[in-house]
């Protein structure tokens, strides 16, 4: 066939790709407005890391008392920049707002007064992983590349923004450590102290969950909702429906705990169970033996 | 040791790694052809997604009345350009086929053709999770970053290709959304309307799957073969190996559903169970209950 | 706000968060030394698996047998250069060594010797995940892109450096398999040959599991410790504690075996279960029945 | 010396160098507005090329008819994109203009509708170009690589935007065929058809310069000012005081000529001479006898 | 104004740019077939670098007697891969040929064997231009960074590839050392051994000419045609119409010599002067003197 | 032809490259050491550039009061970390040196210590170039792209670095200019203040040149030797053989002084001239009349 030809055969699409009316595509909207950037966000996230964990995942000297300061400073304007541009665009990504500058400016400036306290959470995190996992030989091993660090550094970062109520920017930044580590926690979850996520692909932490101090999940936990609930025009509600975990629980692998239910202090949960009840504190819960046929 | 010495004792090796026609590596063969290139796919998929929802990865433009034809054109004829080379290698790769292109460029515009009913079926998928997640702020959201709609996303495209026996190709496009989501569905499974999947890390979906419309999966579900069928040479057959689901099925986390099996219509599958027996329509099934020690 | 008191107020939060010696933040490490790159570790990769499968990941001409040694060669001396760097940068990352050049390269040339025999044991597993899946269309398809293959390629790979007791590189190879696939095989497991994964999102191996010869598993198995053994001092010990999987076992999808314990060759391990205690050779394992409320 | 004293005396030098009051750097205005990008010229530039001359530096589809309309619409809306951003930023490079956005985009549609002038004069331009250089094998080699070729296309869209009275923007287009070429056409010149010129480094071109149909100039050329003229104040005037150039006058090799004068038109003037008084029509000119010494 | 009235105003410049058979673009030939690609040429010249002189432009280990020739080889297959897909191109820019890949790669095998050649040659430039320069330092420093050196190594490649009849290609290459030192010399010229150019900015050497050894040329000289000559047509006829430059001769800056003319062996040339007739051997040739008004 | 054959025809010329003893490239060394980085002294001029005006060629915030600072001893600190590698490189060029960090280490502090005077002269080069130049609208546009300014300031530096014989670099850093602007500085000529150059392209000016203040000079203008000087051994001596330019000269385009002369302070040198000869102070100097044939 000619070229010209098969140009012409290609471009018949373009009518009915086009025909943004049609019921066909009713569920599309048409997205006339900016969007956050992926990319941005990446960067936001990178020179975070430099921040909160010096020397690290830079140049050394921003470990050195004499420089120190002049990279921190330097990486803070870098941060407020990148986040100024895409809190504006993510205020925007959903509804009709104009001259949303002057409040991106503001929540990014908030967002920044946060850093120290995100950064002494995580110090606690970092050592709750490394207690719990023989298998690591140093706290600097568990910062620069264990994959449940990287997800709590992601949700503690959005989970702020979050709180500040920014729109989809938060949802992107939990979903760059889903891709990234297989773990899903909402940036709505509350999250006590000395967090530790161990492996961790698998594991879902939905929008309304608590979490106390010094909890422990494996590889494959849910967090989750139970069912849905429906208001009387049969949308789905945003209700409190995830559990509260208290403090010095441990939920091992693949175990499901679903609705707003407690698990109790001191409890520990077996793998591959599925509960929906609320359990006493100091349980010990277990599957049913397997059969071997 | 100097410089030379060293570079012989690394150069030693060359001989053993390049023999090879030893017995050792009797299982690599010896790859003479060229190979798709993911980095195209990827591109692909770019352009795709600028296509098929207009505005939310590309400029605004794209979602204008008085451009956007223009946009859909030129990224109808890039898509065009990028599958032709990709089917191309394709059609070699596992055989010894010459003059392919002919063959290839045919099988680009029929893919071409089959777009608008791949974003008809998109736009039921995202009326899909966002009626099934409070969570979810908007469809524009869902679009922009949900994995389980990129899952799908893929999943359709890459099952257009897989049913014009493009060999290779299909499975390199739902392998990048494995990667990034790890929700791992075969080309080949086949997949009614308003699918949704909620978190969806640890999904697969195996290549003679059958779902029907309004089904809905959480994160962990295996629909799986339950065994290997040998043909007399001890050869594993290519045949329905994996479950049919029905209208309206929803299956919660981490449960396998194993074998050529039927979940009925309107059921709903607990979590965390394995299932290899097929299931009555409106059923409910759960995990026994767990055993507090 | 006037950019200069938007500045002031930014670079406000210098002195909390460069404030090393901050009680807040007493389990972040101030990390004065190189690290490795990922970057560089990727690209290691990219060039043993030109090395390793010739032809499939670089130009054609890798598998011709005119070119083949030249580029084994070029590539072998990349490989070296490559890893000189990261191993001497690894060497430092926990420790106060000075001249570790001199053993870094000793090191990289021990490791470079190990190639063939990595490379006739990946010849085995491509064999093992052909066999073991219908849907899977030639011995190329595996290599080319099979997740399990990929993880099992890193996991080899990054045990030789392990068992060369090289810090923190084994890890981070093995990190990037968990990245891409979901799968997350410690470096330290020792694995037979003939080892196949199917799908594979959600595995975990740990760090001190044996694996025999022709073992096979499926998506979210978890091969791991039952608990923390602690020493005096409350800190846990790195010793055997995760299971011995015998020769020629199956274990299906999302089951977890933890602890010290041994599962006899030829048995079938079922989907959705926990075991905490040894099984006998030749058992076929369940779940209890579910329950259809 | 320690890490840290050698930052203190490399940082010493930071108060001498942001003392903007400092006399010393009296002539260096502090720059506080944004700045055209370079890169984004080169993209306009690059643009351009594929709308001028289709086929030659895009895809081949620019050039066949089913598609060209669809190329032709897609780089036009990209050149409005990118001039407007340039165009808006030229315009506050050197004044204190607030909501410039409408002007520029005015100027930048005004631009567009000039292109096809432009490209019916760089029409001329190429065959004046081949016809005059025997070594050139055909239109497409001129107006693929010739350097005469770029200098000119840059000066003319440069010409159209300088008559728009766009400030910074013209120039940056000329200095980059000035870098690229060793040409240097201010964009103030006003330039007939049929222009050529021969290898060309080291050609100037004044401000004011007039240049009628036909004529050829060949490298080290200068049609320069005699002097400056000052107002006054001692500040040099902005008025004409480059050579005007009648019709079908050829200039040979590094000949400089200058001042408001006229070369009259058909008139033939030598290399390496210094002319600075008018010279009649159908002149021939050429340097006094050199001597053999 | 309103994003698509803009859009639409813009749009209405395309049928009069895309009126391909306008008289108004009648030297503008629609260029319908692949074009070499710049990149690609960089890209080759780069690898040819590496081969000439090991070490200066790559690793190390190209000059080390271990891996010198492993490098080598890389490179020449490299070169040849490059060079084979531009000359196919080339083959192609200007005609209607088909199927000149079989011609391509003869060719680029032929352009290979002449490579220790144009080392053999280039050595003794690197000498020429090292005696020449009191400011010199080493041989080294002429070959990594002395643009005269860099102007006759993109000739004498180029040149080789004229002889073969390649059309475009040898231009490209001489191009490009045009617009990085500002030296223009043709790919048609025949140059003897020991050339040297010093500065070198604004040097023209027409298609025609011929350079005995031992020559030294300043910047700003030219050796150019006098005039055309036309055919019967009015076409201009490519015959040798530059200069012969004899053995042991140095032409100062500035200075043109034009016309199919001699300079006999031993004579020097002094700078800016205009040369239209033969010159004795031995001869010592200077402007006439200037004058103080 | 089949692959292999042409692999092996190709690679036959290995032995004859790698010959490095043979006599045929005996002038061409065999570089065994590492060689400063083109790409890295580009970045060192980026960043100069950034420290020298602030504000023109990085963010808005270098010039902000609040946070300029920050930024000048981020870019100080960045700018001693490459050229301490680029400056340790370029010792070991051409010598035998080892253990070079040290002194490299020095004289990048050096360097750094004299940057605020080299911003103080480029300051007055700025204005001199804008009094001089009816075309240009501000000194701004001098600064942001007038080549001329361009070239002045990498000499500047070249030379500070070239009084501390630095080997290699200084030229590497004025080669990059000439380049871009086909200027020609030699990093050894002394220039005074208020420097300015007019379009520029072909100027030379040599080593050993030396320029008082308010100097002016034209395009194609060579400030040269006159000939080589050879000491007993035939080698040219390194000795003062450029111009001495006195204060206030005005020297137009195209014009050669060579020769270690002196053209008297006040002097006006018209174009295209030839001197050899030392000019009176208040001379003014032109080209004998041209003849009109």
């Amino acid at each position: 066939m000619d070229k010209d030809s098969l140009i012409e055969l290609i471009c018949r699409n373009v009518d009915r790709l086009t025909d943004f009316d049609s019921d066909n595509y009713r569920y599309i909207p048409l997205h006339q407005k900016p969007s956050p950037s992926v990319k941005a966000v990446a960067q936001i996230m990178e020179v975070l890391k430099k921040i909160l964990f010096p020397g690290f995942f830079g140049p050394l000297d921003e470990a050195l008392p004499a420089s120190a300061k002049v990279y921190a400073e330097g990486y803070l304007l870098k941060v407020f920049e990148l986040l100024l541009e895409q809190i504006d665009n993510s205020l925007c990504f959903e509804s009709e707002y104009d001259n949303t500058r002057e409040q991106a400016s503001a929540l990014a400036v908030e967002f920044i007064n946060k850093l120290a306290d995100i950064k002494a959470l995580l110090s606690t995190d970092a050592q709750a992983i490394f207690e719990g996992d023989p298998a690591a030989s140093s706290l600097s091993e568990v910062i620069f590349c264990y994959p449940g660090f990287k997800a709590i550094l992601h949700q503690r970062v959005a989970h702020e923004l979050y709180r500040m109520c920014v729109p989809i920017l938060p949802r992107m930044i939990t979903e760059m450590a889903h891709t990234e580590t297989g773990i899903d926690i909402h940036p709505g979850a509350e999250i006590g102290k000395f967090f530790s996520i161990d492996h961790g692909t698998g594991i879902v932490i939905g929008q309304t969950t608590i979490i106390g101090d010094h909890v422990r999940l494996y590889q494959g936990v849910t967090l989750g909702a139970k069912r849905l609930y429906l208001n009387e025009n049969g949308i789905p509600m945003n209700i409190p429906r995830h559990p509260i975990i208290k403090d010095n629980v441990t939920i091992y692998s693949n175990t499901s705990v679903l609705g707003r239910i407690t698990i109790g202090e001191n409890s520990v949960i077996g793998g591959n169970i599925w509960i929906t009840n609320s359990v006493e504190p100091n349980s010990h819960i277990r599957q049913p033996k397997a059969v071997n046929e």
